[in-house]
């Protein structure tokens, strides 16, 4: 999901995570330096491991955590899967301990005995993950070995219940409760910009001409979630247009161009853009309560906002249509067929008025079943779609030749779809979509649809 | 421990963690008042629970969660008993599931098994717990319904089990990691120097003059935890003066009439408090992280600081010596037995030289005797003394006539003690002290003790 | 105009400026302790002040300036008084260059002729306090040394042309452009809030309690006016009450037992409060500039406030009256009269019921003349009216029994005023008052008149 | 001295004056437009100003300043021109007045009739001046438009009169007692570090990436001033890099893939760029300030270093050089001569080893006679020797092929100079420069020099 194509500074790698981690090492060597560690690192990463958990007290957690940190960073990929690999083997639940307490639970189920099965079942990962928390930078380092070991899932499997553990401990600790939102804009610091800049995933940002672009002026908003212990590291942020009605299309949002309006002119916001920022907390959920944070926060601002909808890409759309049988294409002849997945294949039918209105008499129809009707386990396919609509939007309208950039005529053959975030029908729409599968959309996305 | 003798602002009750659940009570009142909850709280509770459980999405998680809050702190201290006895006995983990695991386990031993046994071992107030965490001020009414729990706790001895999970959630939430350290002195604001006054539990600040000798002056320090999500809320805090020699009385501390000194003049700092200010958090251990971190801020900021001693209260001494035989006292006649018990139970004892001079013979090696041998599973009897030990502290120095305050003289006689923080023994001492048992003490404490 | 009667920390003096000068001095003197100024410290300061004015570079002027601060601090008063007559006969003009500029510009008057006149008119004690700023803190020591200048004029009356200088420097330095408004509440540091309880003048705060009710509760606002270069020591500060009706007298607002009301469901400010905080400024004004930016600040924050009002004191009231002829009184008989004057100088009329009826019939047509008519060179006699009503504020309503302190009843027979400030009237109320000497005010005021 | 070469971002101008004023613009345009003003804008321009002026109070000050600065921001260049004429022969000093108050003086020389003189003699723009400053932004907009008057200074000399008072008002306003030093670095806002970007004057930054370069790395430092009625606007700043030894070339100082040191192994602090940012504060001088400030902080912060010297451009040599008769070019025949003229005037004889060799022949013992004989008024030739040397500093090397860029072979044929601060001479060394002209060199700076 991270965009590297920034030119300004692109060469640069993403600096705070490693300079903390480069900070620790530092002071880690001057703590630590036992004769009791001398081995070499794999041994010492583990040895260190097994100390910080069985340590008693916590006397010296804090510059042993530091070290476990500090060598599992000086580790190659390869000794770092190895590592992996014996966290998984070694350091699951001590299984005699278990089947004693299942014992004890057969023999008298109590909530005693209950409690004991689920504290001896838990894997002694949980506790080592805790206890590496205690050194300075720690849930950097945590969130950045995820990240790592998300590399070796595919070919090492077995490593999921690892990846377990981490998913369990950051579900707890990046509740809610513990995000901060802020705005970002001109006055925040280059660090935590250069990080929006790199982790921008939808449209990417060129420069820092074209970040300005979008943060500085009046009609334009972007907020972050940050968690306090992740200074300077943004977890997700989105990018809004303020402006007069709904758009359409996202050049003009875009365009240096442009014209500016005062932010409390403005009737509509259009959220364009919405970015995870850290591979390693992939999985762990912030953009639906993003969302709805920066809805409120709007309304409070500009009270003259009346209507609040995304300019979403499509990004399942293409890959739907070319599986698709050339008979449910709605199109007359094998030819023709032929011939429409041919020039769709060719970026430059959209340069050709003619051609772009064949294709859209032909596409339109198809994404309307793509949103309305193709489902999997009762969800849409499209998994952008079933991001907003799970949070509670509806399906406003799809709009064509909406993104001409190459990316977008492969992944959607430029279409982009406008959900819209109505308040007061958050609820009932994500109540529906949960539990009835219901899809709630403008009648005009469905009138296209030929009759079935 | 919070102490409320303080006169200034006695009557004002804590405001803060009360002003966020008022505010909470207020916009949880617009936000979910449907016609689902309108029976009487205590069901309302309930159905407010088991929806926030069962909640395919995110969608309205932060409204219900909040509206759980705002009708738990409507309820009164009965109905909150009742509360928690229903989360007792109706949230725990599934045992129909639990009791599958446990045969798909026994049947095939696998990390997933494994996994499994522990996912559906875990008690469902684990995610309920989490979700509440969803809210507005969540974690602080968390806290505070911990405190709540552990006031009928003693009534109702099942409740350890929901407490555990508390506990278990906290551990997490508050790990040394996710703590900030802060110095607190006259440029602090009020709401925190106002709860800094309320949970001085050592040596109560009488007034704002008594806490502005101990914070503003150059040759004071005063430093506390604070955790991000409870803002103005100090979890735990220590006190320190700054001095040119070991001090071995309270009094002089204390003292408005003291002379003062430039800090950069002290070769001691003194830690002559250290108070925890969360009753909802005990348990949670805070003290020796911050004992170790306020040492490393010292020694940045003032290099010429050689020593780092506390001086300690002795709250368990007079408890041990009410119950030890007359014999174990080491007086020759019965009946001077007995006039050093009565003499010991009149406070005037210490007004009198010649009285001061014959306890001091009769105090000072049972209290070293105290100190050095007398053991509970290995661990020296006194609480304070297993604290700063554990931490990796040596005993200083048994300070005769150190407190002569109504409380210490019933507690401990009047003994104050000096342990020493030496930053490379540490971790030395506290290996003895959990592996060995041992006690490091100065050798001027046993000199007192009489052959054994 | 500062109060010292706070009870907590009155034996405390207030710490800041001498923290800043004792850092200074500190400082200082390892920095310039050359043989040059080893004299008697007023030789020293004389020398420092030539040298300091006679430095043509800028490199060692910033510890020359903290040198002169420093030794100038050390002084006693009788010395301190003699520096500033020393300032007065040595440090005006050169008056044979302004001569030689007088002649230049009789022999030809252009702009450059016009301006070496003012240029060698200038007193070079204004390039001095200038140069006095350079140093660290140095701002706070000139409003400090103003401050003991003033005490010397009195006696010294010829010292008003350097106290001419210091006010010319500090209209220029604290011009509206530069101060800072901010909000004073719980949350304000310690520091600060000790200043305010210092520094209110009207209505004492008795302890922290009092300050508390004033500034925490959601009814209640206080801002005051910063400096940058003064840290935590407020220019200035207001009070209010947020009601929902004009306060007629002062209990009710500072009243403990007082109901409290959402801040969003007041319709009146009720500005009860505003006093000056540093004696080294008096004289220049900021009084009207904060009370416009506070009611813009309100206005931003409570768009449902309606009404802006004062509740203040009339500080001239008695004096005017006592002076006032028996037989303006409006009293038929001498008896009467002089029953009336008796009776008036004994607080305790105002317990009894029937000498309330009286008295109030006599005074408040007394107090509408008194505010209505008498003037001095046009503007009203009483300071505060000629303050709201300078600024564009209305008179209201005069309030009888409005304050039954005995410092009230002394100066004003206990009456109070309401002054209205209705923004789009300000302007020209004020154009009113200051070129037509109108004073407008509402009806009711007039009507107790008797006929004129 | 603003250089405008910043790829990134070049079109966009500044912001943030323009912003300030065109917010201004918007709320001043709702305050004040009375009928009174309806004419063409210079009009209004005057008649406002002559309101300002004569305000009696202070009630409309604010919203008055506010529009003047408006108005004036809408004017063109040359109807800006006029204005500053305007304001040059109407609000000079009543002359009349001023007149008589030389008379009275003439009469009788009292502090009084003197302290006339110079009220009288004070050019009412002055007042003016000061009172725009009431607006919001008003320091802002003040410090543009002395900007916009130093533009028209040139064809109208006479407006000098003006620019005098827009200085002494500065002065006294940018005083260091109100400068605040801040440290520049990545965590700095974008929108100061664009003004950085924009007001580098020595050594142009090329984009972020060289700006990052310059300030994120751990021996390299940036520091600025500021002021606090000019948020995010630095006034100056300096650049320097920490090393191991004098940097005696500016290429590996910018160079992108130098080795980086860790700053506590530093011994050297190498200033090698200092920028003004204020084109309206010219001749309100800061870098003697800076520098000294900076070297404070630097000690402070990392003991070890030791050195303090420039790496600073020669900007007069060449132009010097050029004006140098032949025979005292030291070179032997006149053919010779003109050959190195012509050598020299084509930048590519620095590609050429032996021409390189000849040049420094020749130039080296020309460049010591520079520095250390020619002079004006007995300050030396070149303005950043003046700057340097004047601050104490002393002559520590002249660096050969320093800086092989076109512009800087152009002006000083490549070579650079180390100047020198050493703590404890700064004094002295300054003392020589001002009171006996001389320049404090290192023997080897001279040891080049033919024998004279």
């Amino acid at each position: 999901m991270v965009s590297s194509k920034f030119n300004g500074i692109s060469n640069l790698s993403n600096p705070s995570i490693k300079d903390i981690l480069s900070t620790l090492a530092e002071r880690g060597r001057s703590l630590l330096d036992l004769d009791r560690y001398s081995g070499d690192p794999e041994k010492n990463l583990r040895l260190l491991c097994d100390d910080l958990l069985s340590m008693a007290g916590e006397a010296s957690g804090v510059a042993m955590a530091q070290q476990v940190i500090v060598v599992y960073q000086s580790l190659g990929d390869e000794q770092k899967g190895k590592f992996f690999q014996w966290m998984q083997s070694e350091y699951g639940p001590d299984e005699d301990r278990l089947n004693a307490a299942i014992a004890a639970y057969e023999d008298n189920a109590s909530d005693q005995t209950l409690n004991n099965i689920n504290r001896e079942s838990e894997p002694r990962r949980h506790e080592l993950l805790r206890r590496l928390n205690l050194a300075p930078g720690g849930t950097a380092a945590l969130v950045s070995m995820r990240a790592d070991l998300l590399k070796h899932l595919k070919s090492h499997p077995q490593l999921s219940i690892v990846d377990n553990d981490f998913q369990h401990l950051f579900s707890s600790w990046f509740n809610r409760g513990f995000l901060v939102i802020k705005r970002i804009d001109w006055h925040t610091s280059a660090a935590v910009l250069e990080k929006i800049t790199q982790y921008e995933a939808v449209h990417a940002i060129r420069d820092w001409r074209d970040l300005r672009g979008r943060i500085e002026p009046s009609d334009r908003r972007c907020y972050a979630f940050f968690h306090p212990a992740l200074e300077d590291e943004p977890l997700i942020f989105v990018e809004i247009a303020l402006t007069r009605e709904t758009t359409r299309a996202i050049a003009p949002v875009l365009s240096e161009s442009r014209d500016y309006i005062d932010a409390r002119d403005a009737t509509t916001a259009v959220f364009y853009s919405i970015s995870n920022c850290q591979p390693g907390l992939k999985g762990i959920s912030f953009g639906s309560f993003l969302i709805k944070q920066v809805l409120e926060n709007l309304k409070g601002d500009l009270p003259d906002l009346k209507n609040f909808v995304t300019l979403s890409p499509v990004p399942g759309f293409m890959k739907w249509l070319n599986a698709l049988p050339d008979q449910e294409l709605g199109i007359d002849t094998q030819e023709k067929c032929e011939m429409f997945r041919s020039g769709l294949s060719n970026p430059d039918w959209c340069q050709d008025a003619e051609k772009v209105e064949d294709m859209e008499q032909i596409i339109r129809p198809l994404a309307a079943r793509y949103f309305l009707y193709e489902k999997k386990k009762g969800k849409p396919l499209d998994p952008v779609a079933r991001f907003h609509l799970g949070n509670g939007a509806s399906l406003e309208r799809i709009n064509w030749l909406a993104d001409m950039s190459e990316n977008a005529l492969k992944q959607s053959a430029g279409i982009m779809v406008n959900y819209r975030y109505i308040p007061k029908d958050i609820e009932k729409n994500h109540e529906l979509y949960v539990t009835r599968d219901e899809v709630v959309a403008a009648n005009r996305v469905g009138r296209v649809l030929k009759k079935r």
